[in-house]
């Protein structure tokens, strides 16, 4: 075989001018493909838009199916697409509604205490936490596209939108208007939702990534767990802010009006909690004890509040109206300073919204093999809270602890919902007084059980482990949710994701290549420790689009490993370097400011004497260097589309050049 | 030599298993080499920190020259890289003396009448412009490491500084405190940029694109240019805003107070000065005609406007007192509102003035094979503005007109500018009556010239043709500027660019490969037409870091092309795919949010029977997949290091396989 260089020449059309100085070799006789690195025809700018939009906005090619189908099917496809019910609804069979009946009494029983408590936690009056269980849900099977969400109120969502609502109105002060304002931040929550699926601009949900959301959420399930501690000690005068300094300032300093007897009673109903959700863990079969165990406290405390008239010395529920959810349209404010408040809200509880139902429903589906269609959901969700809000609901979400118990219970499709929300129809129609004494430290009690069980300090080792920057993000999202506000975690979350993305595009990674022993394969010399250089060339790859923050640094990279090879080449008396190959195969595209860069590192090589050779540009790029004139100015036979085909014209010219000094 | 897709099988350290089932060829038997694709040993968290810092704020390797020098010697060096004047003065020739005294009377004769109009511009006494262009070149000389740029004050700097002031307090009522502010932030200005430089941040100046950059100083050339219809037709009663709508609405709609007198000597200046420009772009050896022009106007103007005492019709300088810079460090806000005030203008001023002297330093370096370092330019900018706003001196620049006649001239070094700041220095102190009676229409006239030269149609075009988004950031901070404001258009189009950025990320290029025949490379099909695809399996290469923002797009992708292949082999009656290879030979990096979405992709195919095969992941991109359990997931024998590797592999078992159902 010879020189290992030269193992597997690959003909180039521009091999013509330097044909005579190749070395016939028997390989290179039997090789008659030939790879063409003609600049592409150019596309119209049109086209390119239409292609570019649709990979942006459609990904997943929904209009797949329509393809090669009658305008009756189509039109039935089309519907089937925004009514998933019609997708399950005629393949249903009884056994399928055994299952759903079963798993919708158990996340009823569930929703029932969930839905006061949360209520609560966004402070708005316990029955509309009740409402929000009962018309969602039932929307949602209609709309919803997934077979394994549980709507209704979440903890998360409830805290964020109470401390947005507080920060503009006062809830003791003008409860009425705050109402108001939580209706109306759902009404647009609802439509911003809607619009986004419409538009399909569902990709957005993908800024916040998985690292961001383990510390936003464990935030504030912290945050969450310890305002708690006000219903759990009996503490009147807690602060209304959310932070974890004012919320210990509360609790700390006067534990002389910690309400022992409360206390008491939330020790031990933690234990039991805590105990029956250990039980549906440890056997799937007994997934029913999680979700009745709740509401099996609310009846004992309840029961014994009452028997004792306890009600005279701690906090109840207090009356719930009977009756299903009145019509909340004309709440909605529309106009004025409270329609722009409600809209920043809506917009900010919406994203986090769709971002938990979203990884919710794929955490369960990626499990069942379904898919979960971002801007379907977005849809669902959208009309969901849209049409809720004007019937005195607050934003519904798919909390993931009621999913898990919708899931373990067996539901098999949206109909699970739709038994839930009947149950909770019977509840409010005619057994609402029952929760008058319910006590608020019950609640209390099964809000800390839900939310502590949302601090994935595994999630968060998994990312340690991995990612040490991706870490950063998750701790940022954290510190900031725990030490200043919900909103600004959030903020700094995503500032901290950004802003990695852009350091990775500011200084990309370019590898300096050489080639492995024995084979035309080049990879990176500090990965495979057999690569070797080879004299006389340069060969680096750059691993990124070469843009505005990137291509100051490329070039300033490659001229340093010019000057270091230089230097070795020197040092050993080794050959001095000739060509510098560039492999650009990955890099897809360059902008004006990448082009300006490469010229000048162009200038700057030509100067020195050292011949620039490009390898393997994308089409992009390829189309991008050659409308510039950079294809001209280098010379395309420079060009290759290999880096072995680069290599072994650059070393035949080397070669033939030390047969003409030695001659 | 058979079959294409085993031309050149290489082998692999899992090919154990399956050695039986590969054709035995010649080619193979004189393989040896055999390539790892073991998971590389963990780097240390504290090496990789200082190596990606290192590559972040060192990218030049500053500290290369120093390598195996005596202590002596590094000191010098140290000196010599904040110095730079050592760099060039010891090697300073007669010869060289000459041309830098041509240069630097010339570029001085430029500077007085640009000193006083740019002044003008941002609504400073006009002598603080004369000072500006004393003190700054002066320090400029030592410090500077350009031999290009002639610093001094700048239109664009000027009209930055001065809309940005303005915002804070208006000239007309209260000069004092204007004058304050201004030395201020030019303080801030010159302390940030030290900063910068000292950290070495001064990458930061790449976030804003060439493309930005061209549409931000067109933009603000024409919002000057027509500001200067003021001067030119003597409109009193001006518009204090920038934008084009205020300054029209102040010109247009009152033409019976134009001044006609001033329109007429400004419209017959403008076609001298406009000739000269044209005469020195003809004939390089005139280069002096551009430079002496506006000094002669300015001289041709007062004389006629003294003799004639047009002075009490028409507005001119007024008195300028005689001697140099007074100090002012004492006028200097260090606390208080207006210090902070300071300090924002500072910081975008400062910004913009890097970014400029860099950008012309740039220009001129490349075309001499000197380099600009922007870290010590950032130093050097810091230097000067820091100390010269303690002399009554705002913010200097390395403006483009002034430093290519200085480039033309013939400068050889930065003692150009230092021959400037002494002739500047004798006007200052003997000649500043002679400005009394300069017209305000003649240096209107000049800053006309001097902006509308910065309009870079050429440069839009170029960006246009080679990359339309890239227009639209230049479009998008042309109209910012020029219909709502300056820093709004600076913002509008950072945010483009970043946007930009981040599309690109959330949306990276994917391409499906086919093997090129008679060689074992594979190829975008796409771009390489002749590249055709293998039956049974699937080539994906992924040119982009896999993250939180584009996994999900990834694994959608890549399950939409599986679906098409499975449609398509069905149709065609083909063979049914088995595996689908991912190349990750330019993935160097993957995030939490990527290998949950890896994950993912992995367990959907493994459902639906197909094989997933890595071909090629980089040191990083391994190192993480290992960490998180992925390899042992996937099972390391489906790792390989090439794609050719692997489509080996995957053929011989396709074969294997069938061979297997023919028996």
């Amino acid at each position: 075989m010879g020189d290992d260089v030269e193992a597997f020449p690959i003909p180039h059309i521009d091999y013509e001018s330097s044909e005579e100085i190749i070395e016939s070799n028997s390989l290179y006789e039997e090789q008659k493909g030939s790879i063409e690195v003609a600049p592409p025809p150019p596309k119209r700018l049109i086209h390119r838009l239409l292609y570019n939009t649709k990979e942006m906005l459609c990904p997943d090619d929904p209009f797949r199916q329509f393809k090669n189908q009658t305008t009756r099917k189509k039109c039935y496809l089309g519907l089937k697409h925004f009514m998933p019910i019609l997708d399950w609804a005629p393949h249903y069979t009884l056994s399928y509604f055994k299952s759903d009946l079963i798993s919708g009494m158990t996340i009823a029983s569930l929703a029932i205490p969930q839905g006061i408590a949360f209520a609560r936690l966004a402070r708005l009056p316990p029955i509309v936490g009740l409402y929000t269980s009962f018309l969602p849900p039932l929307l949602y099977g209609i709309f919803g596209s997934s077979r394994d969400i549980a709507l209704g109120p979440g903890s998360i969502l409830s805290i964020l939108l109470g401390s947005l609502l507080r920060e503009e109105v006062n809830p003791a002060e003008s409860p009425e208007t705050y109402l108001r304002l939580a209706f109306t931040a759902t009404f647009f929550a609802g439509l911003f939702e809607a619009l986004l699926g419409a538009l399909r601009f569902g990709f957005i949900i993908d800024f916040l990534s998985r690292a961001a959301i383990i510390g936003f959420i464990s935030g504030v399930a912290i945050v969450v767990s310890l305002q708690q501690l006000q219903g759990i000690l009996g503490i009147t005068n807690f602060t209304e802010k959310a932070d974890i300094v004012s919320v210990m300032g509360s609790v700390w300093p006067h534990p002389n009006m910690w309400n022992w007897r409360t206390a008491v009673v939330a020790a031990s109903f933690l234990v039991f909690l805590l105990a029956a959700k250990e039980i549906s863990k440890r056997n799937k079969n007994l997934f029913w004890v999680t979700a009745v165990a709740p509401l099996l406290s609310v009846f004992l405390t309840t029961v014994f509040v009452e028997a004792t008239h306890a009600y005279l010395h701690i906090g109840t529920v207090g009356t719930l109206t009977k009756g299903l959810n009145p019509i909340s349209v004309t709440d909605i404010y529309l106009h004025g300073p409270y329609a722009l408040k409600a809209m920043k809200i809506g917009l900010i509880t919406a994203m986090i919204n769709v971002m938990e139902t979203v990884a919710v429903g794929r955490t369960f589906a990626a499990k069942k093999d379904n898919k979960i269609d971002v801007n379907k959901e977005l849809i669902a969700l959208g009309i969901v809270n849209l049409s809720s809000s004007c019937f005195s609901c607050y934003i519904a979400t798919g909390a993931l602890s009621r999913s898990a118990v919708n899931v373990n219970a067996g539901c098999k499709t949206a109909l699970s919902n739709v038994v839930m929300a009947t149950l909770i129809m019977i509840i409010l129609l005619a057994l609402t007084p029952l929760f008058h004494y319910t006590p608020d430290v019950i609640l209390s009690t099964i809000v800390f059980v839900a939310v502590i069980g949302l601090i994935d300090l595994e999630g968060a080792y998994f990312t340690w482990t991995v990612d040490k920057l991706d870490f950063l993000v998750c701790l940022g999202a954290f510190i900031g949710v725990i030490f200043l506000s919900i909103n600004t975690g959030l903020l700094i979350a995503v500032c901290i994701s950004v802003g990695k993305i852009l350091l990775q595009i500011t200084r990309p990674h370019i590898a300096l290549l050489g080639l492995i022993p024995n084979t035309n394969i080049y990879q990176d010399i500090e990965h495979y420790t057999i690569a070797t250089q080879i004299p006389g060339i340069l060969i680096i790859r750059v691993d990124s689009p070469i843009c505005f923050t990137n291509g100051n640094y490329i070039k300033e990279r490659i001229l340093r490993w010019v000057d270091e090879n230089v230097d070795n080449a020197r040092h050993c008396k080794g050959l001095i370097l000739q060509y510098v190959i560039m492999d650009l195969t990955s890099v897809m595209s360059v902008d004006t400011t990448g082009i300006y860069e490469l010229t000048d590192a162009l200038m700057i090589l030509e100067r020195r004497k050292f011949q620039l050779v490009l390898a393997g540009p994308g089409i992009d790029a390829l189309e991008k260097l050659n409308k510039s004139n950079f294809v001209q100015m280098l010379g395309q036979k420079w060009f290759f589309s290999t880096i072995s085909e680069a290599v072994d014209y650059c070393s035949s010219l080397i070669k033939a050049q030390k047969r003409s000094i030695v001659d």
